[in-house]
């Protein structure tokens, strides 16, 4: 029934798992559960249902068991998992609450509220490797920052300088990543909740109100609907994109400081070839190259995505499906590999830059 | 021990189980056994290792049991499978003739020319389903050609014409790309053997014979070793993103057509809303849309890969991995999506075209 | 000796000449001499030069006459047009205060203090443009903003709703984007001091008293050379593409509402047609997507070049050089063409959306 | 009254004179009125419009001297320059023959077939371009054949082999362009003739005569009108970014080649540094890998055109329009840069390969 997936053992190269999780059909789940539960909740705080309802559908959220072949199916039908997954939910609430499931909402605000949910620990998870790759930068620049290596201009040599010198280069923008999570992260992890066309208009002049308790409930800032506007997750989208092409550039260097001629990076750990066993290749060096043009490329796809035409594109919503979730992912694995690298490098002097 | 997954559910509504299984973990291992046992066949055929050795080496490619967790823990660190592949491959063969396996070849060789099988494979479905596609739209043409449609340009009522003009628009396109498939089909499925640098100099002298008689176990072409030479992945990329992008274009079309103030296109069957139980929506032909524009730019990624650096690129030929599987599944399913809509859809005269 | 231009009168469409301007050969030269001139200032405030070199610099700047096909050249032999330009700003200010022109500083200083000079002033355009914007959509609303029209999801009609509601979604996005503006345009707009390697070695330890004075004389904020590090023009140029996004998603709509049979929109001027005098086309609706698709995948590509290898890659660097550019100047021409549209548009009501 | 163009006296550096000559205002005129004449003579050859009539309209398109401003305006307003060149086209013909011209024509087969007149010239240099290099890197390897080099997989020295085994990787995707040129000239080079909607409607049953006759006065391949079908666009486009992805490839082998810690080329002349006199950069080598990466993602954003909605869609027709031509150029400049590091480079012994 589950359809074959595109890249699977590969996910042991380029993939992360902590962060991977967050995609996963489960979690995808956990958090519309969340979503419809939370909806309920604040539903019944307003009065436009009743307390008993709400708790039999926070009950039904929490036991809730889904028949994946029907979700499956649903979503091949529907464009989109929430009409089967609310009737299943329906089902398992049971009459006479069953309709007071997804009342007023789309499935728009279930997804997206959902996704918001998840980027909130996938920020989390961003922002910790961002520290601790900062970490790993001073303390690499505390051990070996006074070690003599040659600069490179457009590939030549061109004057001596210092590990620390290079290493500088490396952590200043990681400090403005951090910045930019601050600025961002308020922006984007907001509640979704508009209704079948965004105006909150099936909340019986309560949609507000009830926005606002699901945002307190589910911990979310708060902002009116936004089901057309994907300007947060272009922003999310090219903050990731920043993050990898940032890594990338040190992989880059890693890899020419690391060539056999150069010899101004050791690497602890190499990959190892099948024919040519005197080779250690600095294979996480090169896999960050590969994820920041992966999400560059991914980038520019994620802000065809903006052009959402009317109240709800199919078809632009679920280009952003296809691709940012494999954007988040990247740029999780290169500050792990990133990470990894630092722990696993040493600089050497360069015998050109002299004593 | 299987890292998470990008997008699984979700496969139900962009996927193609058919071709998304030629990139599964069990077809890539499939097709690695294919090119090993064929290279040892091959070698004892010009004399480089005996036959006995061959006929082991087939046997126990028949018969491998992955240990997947080894192979998953191998790509990690190598950054290819093929290393620690070849190691559980020694193993099952056992001595004497471990040594035998996988002599003079390197790991883009398997790869590459296992990754070309299965090509081969996916363009006799490709080949297929654009014929289905070309005799569905030829049978709508031909039931429904004489409806009187408006035709629209610049998103404006323009002039009346027939559905049969409007079919030709979108037929013509996919007979050239037939055509093209035709020309590209001898310069892709070839067979790549070149050994650690591709000069198959591991090979004793013979490896023009033994990748001639590589290539005719497999049924592949025959070609100089293109270890770094990506031109062939990018040809087939573009061909991939024109499927695409032809089948967005009719997507495009239909969900125009379809808009209920339109009303020149009616559908069988539409997607449900979890709000609007009123609605029919045209989702296979908003996801042709999606599939184009997803695969429009995965192909500006892919092409990133051609600066292929040195004889081999990690960084260059991992993001080839991340990127091909997902369009050519993303073709695939247009072309299936595509063949259903035509099933599903009629013309209904306009209004606005007169009589 | 002017090379060939790639789409020169199609700048008429898609072009903006008052961002425009500020990329023209002209701009970039007088932006150019504004920071030899302030690096010379500087460097006589700290005592590096004398007051008078520095006058006479300052001086020789403002008179500054260039041989552009030397330029031209030079440019096209050293891959940056800087050693040539500074030859010839040098023989203008002849001996002996020649030696003391770009002293200390490299290609990249000077042309990246120039970007960024202009940027500050594209940036200020770009804030009034989306301020005035912002006003228009005001004014549509308060003038139209209770007409009844029909909200579209998926392409389907789905439920009445008003002008205002629409506009809303059209505001709340420009909104985010002019507090976005406020968040990047510190991170951004900062002076490049550097020399050769990005250490300001060569500045006989006075280097950051230097670009203290030098961010202070052009009325830019201090960083840290950052060479390498171009993570602020990656996120410019998701600003950037996040503008044309959002426009590009209201072109879409205006598109879709003004389809003769839709008619929720009315353009008060259309762009004609050579065979059909009927017609009247939404040509900058049109066009604002065409800018969206443009720069998202211009995006993608600048963030290629966030891979900046070494301490300065003349690879990357060039290719921002083709990319942003065109994007700023692409993003002017979207807020100029959006608010043209506002004036010359007005809603009417709905026949579907019923009274 | 000319906007400011984006990016001017770059051109010396990535741009082609020859080739983006083809694509300058004067040659869109130039091939527009070339077009315009072969309609009127081949509307007269099957007797639509009479002789004398064709003959002064062929001699206005000779003398024909454009009013630019009013073009630019033209194309301002109505998104296309074919309206305002029609109406002064007229005005040079003068009544009665005035309303012969463009007769039963729309402005996409005026603008199309130009085009394709100019990608013959284009391709034409292409070829030569393509055979040059072949010419060169075969000369090259007749004499730095046998030179020793060190191969290099995953950025670390391999094992030793020689000149020729690396220019035959460079060489052999070369030939395969070649004959992908082959293959896709007849598709592309055909003439645009389908009046207002695409159908031939408005010539009088005599469209296909008329096609034909057009088709052998302008040296073209025959077709039906392929207003919307864009893969002939796409296709082309694929190819030009083959090539400077193949010669990008190129020039960072060679960029890696000539690193000073590697020295195994030897560039004749290299780019000088306004701080470092001692340097010598390998700009060619860097702009090709500039130019490989540029015309990769406008590849991804030409494909995005594909999703041509409708008969005419001035949304992605436009942006073929901003795409193709600085794709063209890439292509043409890269093919000449690449020649000229042939001329310019020689091969020098790796120490690392031994004797």
């Amino acid at each position: 029934m589950t359809p074959t997936l595109p890249h699977p053992i590969l996910q042991a190269l380029i993939g992360d798992a902590e962060v991977g999780a967050y995609f996963s059909n489960e979690a995808d789940l956990a958090a519309m559960l969340r979503v419809e539960s939370a909806l309920a909740e604040a539903e019944a705080k307003v009065g436009l249902i009743d307390g008993e309802t709400a708790r039999r559908i926070a009950e039904s959220c929490r036991a809730f068991q889904a028949d994946w072949s029907g979700l499956s199916e649903g979503l091949a039908r529907d464009g989109v998992i929430v009409p089967e997954f609310v009737r299943q939910l329906r089902g398992a609430v049971g009459e006479p609450h069953a309709r007071s499931v997804h009342l007023g909402a789309t499935s728009q605000d279930i997804i997206d509220t959902g996704l918001i949910l998840r980027l909130k620990g996938v920020i989390e998870i961003l922002g910790r490797r961002l520290d601790a790759l900062i970490h790993a930068l001073d303390a690499l620049k505390r051990r070996d920052g006074a070690t003599r290596l040659m600069a490179h201009t457009r590939m030549q040599q061109a004057l001596p300088f210092s590990a620390a010198d290079k290493i500088d280069t490396w952590l200043q923008p990681l400090d403005r990543l951090r910045e930019q999570l601050q600025d961002l992260a308020p922006r984007l992890l907001v509640v979704q909740l508009g209704g079948p066309i965004g105006t909150r208009g099936e909340l019986k002049g309560q949609g507000d109100a009830i926005a606002d308790a699901m945002a307190e409930i589910l911990e979310l800032g708060l902002a009116p609907s936004w089901h057309s506007q994907r300007d947060r997750i272009g922003e999310f989208g090219a903050f990731l994109s920043l993050i990898t092409g940032t890594l990338g550039k040190i992989g880059q260097d890693i890899a020419l400081m690391a060539q056999n001629e150069v010899g101004e990076v050791r690497l602890a750990t190499g990959g190892g070839s099948s024919a040519m066993p005197h080779k250690s290749n600095p294979v996480p060096a090169e896999v960050l190259v590969t994820l920041a043009r992966f999400n560059a490329g991914m980038l520019g796809t994620l802000h065809q995505a903006l052009v959402h035409e009317g109240e709800r594109s199919g078809a632009a919503w679920t280009l952003e499906w296809m691709v940012l979730p494999q954007m988040a992912v990247s740029a999780a694995s290169a500050l792990s590999k990133a990470h990894g690298l630092m722990a696993a490098m040493s600089f050497a002097p360069s015998k050109a830059a002299g004593p």
